[in-house]
Formats: structure tokens, C-alpha cells, sequence
């Protein structure tokens, strides 16, 4: 079975947005164990739609198009698939009465534009759609059933849940199944972690495969009818050729698996960031539940928080400078106490360094990055070269990578100091807080 | 002259990543006054790849390349292309040579999968890589030439800044100019926009085009063969007709015009973020020259740090609620105030709010949410209702967006509470920073 997706709109042609939805199409597809072939991007132009409805439906088994049911003047994908099709377009009674409900409950009139919504290619089959104004519907040209769905990513996925998936697998003489394993690594470049992979044995029907998305490197263990042995085999020799750069087992970040330790530790965290500047409290609050561990952050961006939020003694600034192992060691405890002696959090971190482009010194050049966390008494820190040519974006995605990397080791029990292969450590530290 | 993309890599195909090298060469494209008319989007299997080279072939003028250049098993695009040609590999002398000193200016010794990145199909014209080891290479076939580029994004980025857009540009008789003016609006629907705008005449070559990014709309006024005068007659007619949810004008994010006018302006501004977690500041330190207005934030997550580090009376949260107008405004003006009486700042920020899907009450359902921003000496409230079935990051993420445009007005001297007409407020209240 030939599956592949469609994906319309000049602002995705265009780049005016980035197509989360095919992306998150075909990771689901992946883990219900279907392979998606071929995606097509087309603007809104009618003459381009026509071609690409044709065109495809002469290879594929099932399309999924995304995309222009909307009620304005742009969307066009059931008017260029009647067109395809060589038919008209026909009002649909039941959406239309569904429609008129939506909008009555509302007390709102039903506008000529949404009108437009209830028109399908004849022969269509409709698709519901509980959560919006766009119905979806499918239809059969050449050797496809062509099945669409709106563009706004909350009522796609909805449709494509309750009605897509259910339709592949009823289609489907069910391809072969496919599972997949990702390690989240951090600190080895792919074609290090591609010469230490390659050069062993893997078991058959097991394929490598690796994802880049700066600065975490994921491995992919790709496994096609293999037994479950066979695979946690293989998992296992990944993990111990990888050794310390794995941050992650089938989680989606790096956050996720902190956010998911520290909901399940009772313990509680407070942030001092100063080059991150809030993005590791706020990847952490994307998650609910992180209020039973997160008590503050303070995002100290000018040395003045440093001193009156975090009681840095100004005189460690001024003899060690604010990108210091004694001033991030400072953060920490700093931090930790911030709410009162008696409110001491379990766990804290800190960050600070030269993001640039600008501020560099000799001292402490752009990509001059100091990370500490405390665990018990102690507070670890690392100062590290991040390549600041790699821009201000990098430096900072880095340091949270590595930042959330230490909290997850120092949760672990584990040394939160380890050598990545390519991140640069100039030096690292421990204090105990007693002495701070 | 047509033009079109094809994106190799399983990891894209499958979702693994959201092709962002694919949304920011349409956008450059667009502003060169260029149009793609296609992407394909391909996985790493060989026959797919030959199939989808030599059948677009027959289509494009042009095609740019991306991915599968890389050192690992699973780049194929030159095997895949000198397939589709009917040609075999050759290693490339000039590239070789090129490897051999990188690697050796590095002492590192040049692997065999390395080695790989020298193989081009035979009469490739080879395209020099000057920030990473996979070379790009073009070739003619069919009616196209296929520009063939690396996937890792900062190398993909500089060749077709370097190479590729002159290429184009040498190869077309240019395409009919393009501008596209975008506005940036906030909590006006898609249909309403449409039914306000399409309701009015445009001048002959202006066409209307929408993006919906959550909790944001762009409305894209696209000019083909327009005169300056014509183009900006249609901006300000749009501007009156969108009043006042238009938030910014042809900038990528809401976060980007704060940035610019905080800046511009000398002034100093504060953050206190409870629901929204660090986000606001995050969004604001990703530009470089944050730290010439941003003094601090304290992410006040439990009701302990809204007390200790920002002053709160616990007797405020007690009577009116964490998520009230009484502690928001205490909150704001404990924020400017926190690193001293004498340190005050200009501007301050503050939110609150019950995120979800946890914590709702009868008096706080989940999606209430309060923001506060000060301006010289009076701290202006407003209380939403953001429909929580929308989901946690909807409520978080229209949070930051009111909550930036709150503080772009108070920048702009305007009134910072405004009727937004899909958003529903609950009160506003205006407090004396004196009497707080």
C-alpha cells in the first residue's frame, strides 16, 4: 500500500510557516507502524492543485490532503478536486444543518463564507469534524481515495485520530510492522556516531537511522519484524557504545525526561538563569504537573539581580566577573534559599555566559558559558568554550541542553559533570554551599 | 520559469523533524521576488529517490536538493541521482584536496564515510562548501538543473545565500516581481478578517493572503507588478480596517516589534512571570541587545516567591486570589522595584493565570488569566477568559501575546487595555502605583 500526503497552502509553499502537521502526520503514522512514501507541497493556485490531485492519484493507494477548507477566497481543494474529477461541487445538507446549529448556538449569523464549507465535489463521502466549521470528506479518483482535511492543526489532528488512522487501517492490507527506538544524545557530531555504529554487527531487519535538531543528535533503531530480544539486544549495545552522550529514551526532548524525573522525585527545584533567560523554566512549564517541583526562577540579566535577588556578594563579581565558577556557584545557593532559609529547594541551577554577538572579552570571549547545579550540599559547576561562531542562538540552546543534562544526572544520583566528545570543558568545580 | 524543491530524509518524511530549511527558502525566495511552485518531500530509500529525481525532471526548470550529503549509510543523493542519470560516481580531485587539509589543519585523520562526500555523479559541476565536509554539486537532466545542498541548516543556508541565488537569478528571465507586505494581527478571527476585508476593492495586482499562527493571523498584502503609491494606499486601508489588532508590520513575531521599540527607547523593564513561566522573557533575550533594557524576571511559580521576591502581601493572596487584578498589580509593581527603591524600573510585566488542565476553580476556571503592565507611575490590569479546552499552551501562548502587546502600547503611549474581538475580558482596573 502506496501511502503519501499532500500539503496545500502558499504559506507553507512559501515558508511563512513551517508544516508541523506533516511532521507530526507522519510520526504517527511511523508508530502505528505505517511508512508514509512521498509528501507534496503545492501553493493555493488552482491550476497547481488540479495537477497535483491528478497527478498523484495515479501512484498512490491513499492521500492525505492538508489544507484549504477554510472559508476564504484562497482555499480551494474541493473546488480544484471536483475540477480533477471533471465534477461539480454540491452543498452537503447535513453539514449545512450542522453548521446552521454551530452558528445558532452562538447566536451568530452563518456568514456566505462559511457557506462555502458545505460545498463538496459530487460523490464525495463527508468526513465529520466535531471540533470546526470545515467538514472533511473523501473521494476516489484513479488508483486513490483521497482523503481531506482542514489546515488548522487542533481540527486536523482530531480527524485525522478519530477517522484517518481508522480508515489506512481498514484499507490497508497492513504493511509490514515497524518500530522504532530513539536515544537522545548530546556532545557527538553524526559522523563520529555513525563510524562508532557502523563498524558493529547489528542484528537483521535492525537499520540505523539519525535525526539532527541542534544541538541533541537522536539515534534511531529502526527494527522491521524483528523479536522483541532481538531489539532490546540491539538497544542495549547502542547504549553502551554511547555511553554518556544518551540524555534520553524515547522522549520528545530533553525536558520532557527531566520534567518527568522531577515529577516523580517529590523533590523541589528553583532557576537562576542568567544567559538562558527564562528558557529553561518556561520548557519546563510547557509541562503540567511542574508546579509540584518548580518553586521560582529568576531570570538575573543585569548584575544587579545578581546581587539584590540572589545575594552574589558583589565582590565575587567584581574579582571573578559574572561568567565565574564562583559566581554561578553562587546562583545556585543564591537561588535555592531565595524564598528563606527554611524553604531551601532540593535541587537548583544556574547559567550564565557570553551569548554574543557582542560583549566578548578576553577574559571570557563570546561562547564563554558557566552552568552550575546544586545536589545536597554541594554545588557543581562547569565552565565550558561554546563555539560562538555558531551564533547566539546556539550558545544559548547549548547551554540549555547541558544545563538540563546535569539537573538530570544530579537526579539521577550520577557525577553531573561528564565529558561529551565534542563540547569544549575549560574547567570544572565543586563548593560546598557551607562555605559559600 | 518554474521552479521546485525536493527534501530528502527519513527523519523529515517521518516527521522526526519540521522541515524548517524548507519554510526559510521559500520566505527568502519570496522576498528575491521568486515563486516555488512545488516541494516533494522524500525518505532515504534509493528508488524513491531516482523515481522522484527523474519524474520531477520532466517537470521544473530548477530544483533545489536538500539532504542526504552527509557521511552515513543513509545519504544517498549523489548514488540516487547518477542512477537516475544512467552514470556512475567519481571522486571529485578538487574536493578531496579540499578534506585532506580540513582534516589535517584539525589533526584528525579523513574516515572512509568521509571519503563518501567526494563521490559526485559523473559531470556534476561540483558547489563549493565552505563551512562544512559535504561539497553541493548541480546537474542537468531532463528539462532541470537539480541543485543539490546539504541538510545540516547553517551549511544549507550559506550555499544558497553564496551559490544558489545567484544561480537562479543568472538562469531566469526573472519572474514577475513580488511584494508582500505582512501585517501581524491579534484576536480577530479568519473568517471575520476575510468577510471585513474581502468585502472592500482592492487595486488590480493586490491579492490577500492569511497565516494563521497561533494565537496570531498575518494578513500578507501581495503586490504583483503594483506601484508604491497603489501598495501603500492597500496598506493603510488594511490598517484602518483591522484598527486595533494589528500589532506589528512586516516583523517575524510579536516579540521581535517589542524588542525593537524597548531598544530604541533607553528605557528599563521588569518581568514577573507566573503562568507564562519565563516565556516572555525568553522570547525577549533571543535578540541580541536584550540586556540594554531587560534588568531581570522572577518566574513566581508558588505563591511563596510572589511574596518574598516580589513583595506580595500575603494578605492580597488571601483576600482576592493569586490570579486576581489586586495581586497582578502588586506584582508588577514589586517586580520594578525589586533590586531597589532607586532602581526602579520603567517599564514592568506581569501575568497570572490557571494554565490547565489542573488547578481550575468555580472563581478561577482554567483560562483565567490577568496581566498587568505598569507606565509611569500606574499599574493597568486586565482579566481574560481564554478558552481552556484549547489546551495549556493556547493558554499560554495568547497570554504572552496580549501580554507583549500590552507593554507594546504602554511603549507607544497608547492605551494599553483594547478591545480585542475575540477575546474575552472579563474587567480591566487601573491601580496608583502610590496606593498600592
Amino acid at each position: 500500500m502506496r501511502l503519501e500526503m499532500i500539503c496545500t497552502g502558499e504559506e507553507i509553499l512559501a515558508g511563512q510557516i513551517v508544516d508541523t502537521n506533516a511532521a507530526w502526520l507522519g510520526n504517527l503514522l511511523m508508530e502505528q507502524g505505517f511508512e508514509m512514501q512521498r509528501r507534496t507541497t503545492v501553493g493555493d493556485r488552482l491550476a497547481d492543485l488540479v495537477e497535483v490531485f491528478q497527478e498523484r492519484s495515479q501512484h498512490a493507494d491513499i492521500i492525505l490532503v492538508n489544507g484549504g477548507l477554510g472559508p476564504t477566497a484562497d482555499d480551494l481543494s474541493a473546488q480544484a478536486m471536483a475540477d480533477a474529477m471533471g465534477v461539480s461541487l454540491r452543498q452537503n445538507k447535513h453539514w449545512l444543518s450542522v453548521l446552521q446549529q454551530w452558528f445558532n448556538a452562538r447566536s451568530i449569523e452563518l456568514s456566505k463564507s462559511n457557506l462555502k464549507q458545505t460545498l463538496l465535489p459530487e460523490g464525495a463521502i463527508m468526513v465529520d469534524n466535531p471540533v470546526g466549521t470545515a467538514c472533511g470528506f473523501r473521494v476516489k479518483l484513479n488508483r486513490a481515495w483521497l482523503f481531506f482535511t482542514p489546515g488548522v492543526p487542533s481540527e486536523f489532528k482530531h480527524m485525522v485520530q478519530q477517522q484517518f488512522i481508522p480508515f489506512v487501517e481498514q484499507q490497508s492490507v497492513q504493511q509490514q510492522r515497524v518500530d522504532v527506538t530513539k536515544l537522545l544524545t548530546l556532545g557527538m557530531g553524526e559522523s563520529s556516531m555513525a563510524q562508532l555504529l557502523e563498524s558493529m554487527d547489528w542484528p537483521d531487519g535492525i537499520t540505523l537511522g539519525y535525526r539532527s535538531f541542534s544541538p541533541y543528535l537522536e539515534l534511531k533503531l529502526i527494527a522491521r519484524d524483528v523479536s522483541d530480544d532481538q531489539r532490546q539486544l540491539a538497544l542495549r549495545q547502542a547504549q553502551q557504545l554511547l555511553n554518556d552522550t544518551v540524555v534520553a529514551c524515547n522522549q520528545p526532548n530533553l525536558a520532557a525526561e527531566v520534567h518527568r524525573l522531577l515529577a516523580d522525585s517529590g523533590e523541589s527545584l528553583a532557576l537562576a538563569e542568567s544567559l538562558t533567560g527564562g528558557e529553561i523554566s518556561s520548557q519546563l512549564v510547557a509541562f503540567p504537573g511542574s508546579s509540584s517541583y518548580l518553586r521560582h526562577a529568576v531570570v538575573s540579566y543585569c548584575n544587579l539581580a545578581k546581587t539584590e535577588l540572589l545575594q552574589v556578594p558583589e565582590k565575587t563579581i567584581s574579582d571573578y566577573t559574572e561568567v565565574s565558577m564562583q559566581c554561578v556557584a553562587q546562583m545556585v545557593a543564591g537561588t535555592s534559599s531565595a524564598l528563606g532559609s527554611t524553604a531551601t529547594t532540593s535541587y537548583a541551577l544556574a547559567t550564565s555566559g557570553i551569548a554574543g554577538p557582542g560583549g566578548g572579552s578576553s577574559d571570557n570571549p563570546v561562547g564563554t558559558v558557566v552552568i552550575g547545579v546544586k545536589v545536597a550540599d554541594t554545588v557543581h559547576c562547569q565552565k565550558l568554550l561554546i563555539a560562538g561562531s555558531r551564533g547566539r542562538d546556539y550558545v544559548r540552546d547549548l547551554s540549555v541542553a547541558v544545563a538540563l543534562d546535569m539537573l538530570r544526572r544530579a537526579i539521577l544520583k550520577t557525577a553531573p559533570v561528564v565529558d561529551y566528545p565534542y563540547i569544549n570543558r575549560l574547567e570544572s568545580q565543586s563548593f560546598a554551599i557551607a562555605e559559600l
